[in-house]
């Protein structure tokens, strides 16, 4: 922190080109903590984030997720800074339904990572953290060890009203974590509406946590999710739980072996763990580097992540096409009004449609 | 056919509240006919339509899929019209890879209907009949039987270059054949691209048809399509086959099991039949009637028209509101430079997104 303090001040001064006037009789100390506290630099940010400095990446997360203009700018500039140290990671994307033992899973895993010399980034995306005050990765707390961790970064959901927005700070992040060196970058989220399919279009790998159980538990789970997984991971397979784990696994891959071949080539895998006992964990990781051989040799791993720029890119324009016609009060009455002659059976769909496309 | 030319002339009468002009010296017969050949108004259409005359019902459906301003105006108008007559019906998607028997289901489905009285209307929706130029049931040949029954209607799909439009003409065209009294309307489509999530969108009950074998053949059909199924028929389940269908129907059962439940509240059902020798085609009937029971009864079937109305309107929007942007020469051109900056990390896809969005 020190040594960060002193990189601070001198660059700010580098900044300024000057000394702190001293004509205007104020106190300099003050003067430059405050413009500090203030705002760094895009230069600073970008130096700072890109020699691994936390504090630096930290800041820099919060102008991405800021909603002032200012900040949405200075965000835009760091990133495109950062893009050239970024993109050497493996993205990881963790779902399962609540009380599945995400974050005791998380926890162990990164733990299990960071021990044979990995950095790892966790990050979440939960468009309802705004509502429920950050139900993932908010109480770091539950990560004890982890936060603890040196080589370990972890970053509760950004909020945000919409999935959309939630999802460009999340990536947008990855890019700045990226840069800073964290080679394992972790991104958990929860089943709520669409976030799964947004996670799964973001990481390079995609995990489902599950518990025995199968077809109890899977009721609170969004459907599409186990055509998207690359793994299953039964968790809590341990003590009375593990004859239950192993009949679940049997079924899982059963199950698996109906759906059809992705196009990765990679045929999912499901596996057992203990999240609690740290048992299966080395597993889940020695599977992933298994799918990380496979992918990269086929090149797939570099066109999946060029296919999802490409969808992020067309994805953004369309969202904001259709955010700019709705939101137009003349549309929101309008649309009320054919929906309900719609319902009445008194227009089509098509001819609602074309009426308002023509206000 | 007598009956009809009859009608049309007299409607064409009514229309012009005149006899032909005997003053021009033209051969009265003639002029009717070229007349009528012509343009048979709105109003002719609608009332043979709605009094279950084919060949109005199949002009109209040409005027649905024809491009030509005026005709569109004109199936407008006709649509509208129907409107009231039209929604008293189930509607069957049906899908299944190429090769596991749809034409000969359908046909021994369709024949089954019309015998226990139902009036049964046999569309397709498939893109790529511009190009193939009608691969499902474009060849008629195939449903012999259906096709000289006077109680069915086959139509093949409306060619389109988009899914979008082949979508909306299809969907048009079941208004059209439920106010010409058909009350089963069946609506087959061949795995191409999104095109089963476009009948999903528009059927009360969605039957994927299979093949034994289980794993192997899964392979060429598209993800999610088992998901989307309320039933899945294996066909084929005769002879030597029948062993293999069986086992494959236990197969299923227990996969289908591991799937979320619906929002109709139904579990999908796996059903063997031979449709070559008709046999398990009466069973499938049952199994609709029970999903109709359930679904009319929690309300869900009014309430999945309504939802699939909305979905429509949206989509149609938001198709339009794509093409717009995309179509413009400009943004093809920068769109072009901005996915070849964001492949070589010089931007972000959400940068890049903002730009476009700025032109």
């Amino acid at each position: 922190m020190a040594k960060k303090e002193n990189t601070y001040k001198s660059a700010l001064h580098e900044q300024d080109g000057i000394e702190p006037p001293k004509i205007l009789n104020v106190n300099s100390a003050k003067f430059i903590k405050a413009k500090r506290k203030k705002q760094p630099s895009v230069d600073d940010l970008v130096s700072g984030i890109t020699s691994g400095n936390i504090t630096d990446l930290s800041r820099a997360i919060t102008l991405v997720e800021s909603t002032n203009s200012t900040h949405t700018s200075k965000a835009h500039d760091i990133i495109t800074a950062c893009l050239p140290h970024a993109n050497k990671s493996v993205r990881i994307g963790i779902t399962g339904v609540p009380g599945v033992g995400k974050s005791t899973f998380i926890e162990a895993f990164g733990i299990y990572l960071t021990g044979i010399g990995k950095k790892v980034a966790v990050l979440a995306v939960d468009p309802s953290s705004t509502l429920s005050k950050g139900s993932i990765l908010g109480d770091k707390t539950r990560m004890e060890d982890l936060v603890k961790d040196k080589n370990a970064f972890i970053r509760p959901s950004p909020s945000g009203d919409s999935l959309g927005g939630v999802a460009r700070k999340t990536r947008e992040t990855i890019i700045l974590c990226e840069a800073a060196g964290f080679d394992t970058i972790i991104i958990e989220t929860v089943g709520v509406g669409q976030s799964e399919t947004a996670v799964h279009s973001m990481v390079d790998f995609f995990l489902l946590l599950k518990l025995a159980g199968a077809g109890d538990e899977l009721q609170g789970i969004k459907r599409g999710i186990i055509e998207m997984a690359d793994a299953i991971v039964i968790n809590k397979a341990d003590g009375d739980n593990l004859k239950a784990a192993k009949a679940a696994k049997i079924e899982f891959k059963r199950a698996l072996h109906l759906y059809p071949e992705k196009d990765s080539g990679w045929s999912p895998k499901v596996s057992l763990c203990s999240a609690l006992k740290q048992q299966g964990i080395s597993d889940i990781w020695e599977l992933i580097q298994d799918y990380l051989k496979i992918t990269t040799s086929k090149n797939y791993f570099e066109l999946n992540r060029n296919d999802q720029n490409k969808f992020w890119l067309l994805q953004t324009i369309e969202e904001r096409l259709k955010s700019n016609f709705y939101s137009s009060e003349k549309i929101k009455h309008e649309l009320e009004s054919q929906i309900k002659l719609v319902e009445a059976g008194k227009t089509t769909p098509f001819a609602a449609a074309e009426y308002l496309l023509n206000i």
